[in-house]
């Protein structure tokens, strides 16, 4: 089996967006707020825009299971305050669960939070709940910082988030390291924003000890980790000059990447570098880079070529990227399954 | 010859520091403030931090010359205000200027500027041609981020940063695009504020069309380039999607990365995906990461034995990556070489 631990539903209904639009409408015009019943998407609308899209891709691929959370640069926790963006959260999260129920085989929930500038992690809990006990998610994903590009969140040690990492432990769910759009000029979204969250994230953990207090937590840091992968020297290093023990035992029992990397060489340097055992399959489909690559005839997202093509893996160690570890790091995605008897 | 086109005068003497500290101290409290004359370093003492450890290291490395500038991390431009700025860059470019006349064989010296956040960028120029005329600088350090991890400036792209590229182009200098330190807890200053601000600036550029305005500018981006060649098929990809020609016409007869990546499949990457003539040698020693990896034995920084070691390379590429392209990049260290016969 072929798990892509990182998709977005980035291809849902217009509806959506012309809600989410009003909501922002509402926030200083309050009479034009909509309510979440006034958000009216048919199963048939769901399937065609998966089908045609997400579904069609995975086939075409040969990928069979998708983790599946709300479109990450909507999620936009900058936009109004905590009760906005809970209300958008919830109908994101719902149409998560509605697809996963459309695509039971193909299809399994990772929840959006409702995070908000200023505002304690622990609000997010209510939501999570709900979705890992009536959506069935398997994750989360967790914005290191709600202000869209201008950090003002402490770090992810920081005993801010502290209260929420308790849940995630108690639920047996990974985060995926996630920020939203970029309202920062300075930062394009996809190609600044997010790998700059992917390293800032990293480095913030190769600081900390957040894991000796959280030994059962598990982060999955996206877009192939950001540049800490090509810099694993530097990060080796500066662990070292911190005192910190080095990588392997610091970090690497509890952090995470995904296969993100939509080029042939950036593949083999993430393997090469990385254990296998921490290399998680994710494609991002339909996502950041949607095009075909001149040089290859594929879509720069058609991570699983990579993985096909490299060198240094054997048939075992794809079998971990694909499944294995995410079976190992994904507890509740891997009770589903066996449950099905897979 | 071998040109590291990255040092920093990280090892000044002890009263360039007090100098700075007494400074700050005098912008609350204007009684303690220095002059530039307060500052007594005399040539003995400059010989010394020099020999015992940028040119003991060179020496033991088999580099030939080192293009330096002042120490990246103590620039912080978001101290003060635009004179505190004046005065601090102006004492440090003086000290590089001194090691490079006590030293000339060794060392060059590319200029530290004035930037203070929130003043035009033009307020530089003075600066700029003081070190240009008076000190023989080949080159200057240009922060994007001159708050120091707010990212309050404009893109590199903005018009705003115009009237300083119109004077680097005029004397045919290089910027090296780096920032200072983190003043923003989220961002560790050489872990992910260095890192990022090399990824944002290349998306940046990315974005925009700059170098239609200025064909002849020259940016380097330092620490191999951030996390730009790990992503290359992104990079590529958002390109295409934002309708620009591929990086390479795009980008790439304009920008340039230094080697800056401390571990040998970081360099295989690199070279691999970046064109040689489109690489500097650089080691930025002695700087972020100083000790030794016991995976090797020898410093992480010792950037010179990866591309020793790089497979990929042939003679004449490592010619290139160590002289050739430098001096194409540089051309007043060109101008300066042959004058001296080399």
């Amino acid at each position: 089996m072929i798990i892509d631990v990182h998709g977005h539903y980035t291809t849902a209904p217009k509806a959506l967006e012309t809600w989410r639009n009003r909501q922002i409408a509402g926030i200083t015009d309050p009479g034009v707020a909509p309510r979440a019943s006034d958000l009216r998407i048919s199963d048939d609308e769901i399937r065609e825009t998966i089908e045609t899209n997400q579904l069609a891709q995975m086939r075409a691929r040969g990928t069979d299971l998708t983790i599946f959370s709300p479109r990450a640069s909507f999620m936009a926790h900058h936009i109004g305050d905590f009760a906005v963006s809970s209300a958008w959260a919830a109908v994101c999260n719902e149409l998560c669960f509605r697809v996963s129920r459309l695509f039971p085989e193909h299809f399994v929930p990772a929840a959006m939070l409702p995070q908000s500038p200023g505002v304690a992690p622990e609000t997010c809990i209510p939501e999570l709940e709900r979705c890992v006990r009536d959506y069935g998610a398997v994750a989360v994903n967790l914005s290191p910082d709600p202000s869209g590009g201008h950090w003002t969140a402490p770090p992810l040690t920081d005993r801010h988030w502290y209260p929420l990492y308790e849940k995630l432990v108690e639920h047996e769910l990974p985060a995926m390291i996630h920020v939203s759009t970029s309202c920062n000029p300075c930062f394009h979204t996809t190609g600044a924003h997010y790998i700059n969250a992917d390293t800032t994230a990293f480095m913030q953990l190769v600081q900390g000890d957040l894991f000796k207090d959280f030994p059962a937590l598990r982060f999955v840091i996206p877009h192939g980790g950001g540049a800490a992968p090509y810099h694993w020297g530097r990060y080796r290093g500066l662990a070292q000059e911190l005192k910190k023990p080095p990588l392997q035992e610091h970090l690497l029992k509890n952090v995470l990447f995904d296969t993100c990397v939509y080029h042939q060489p950036g593949i083999d340097l993430l393997t090469r570098v990385v254990p296998i055992e921490n290399i998680l399959f994710a494609s991002e489909m339909i996502g950041a880079v949607r095009g075909v690559d001149p040089q290859t005839g594929h879509n720069y997202d058609d991570t699983k070529r990579y993985i096909q093509a490299s060198e240094q893996l054997g048939p075992a160690q794809r079998a971990q990227i694909y499944e294995g570890n995410a079976r190992r790091v994904y507890p509740r995605l891997d009770a589903a399954l066996r449950k099905k008897g897979q």
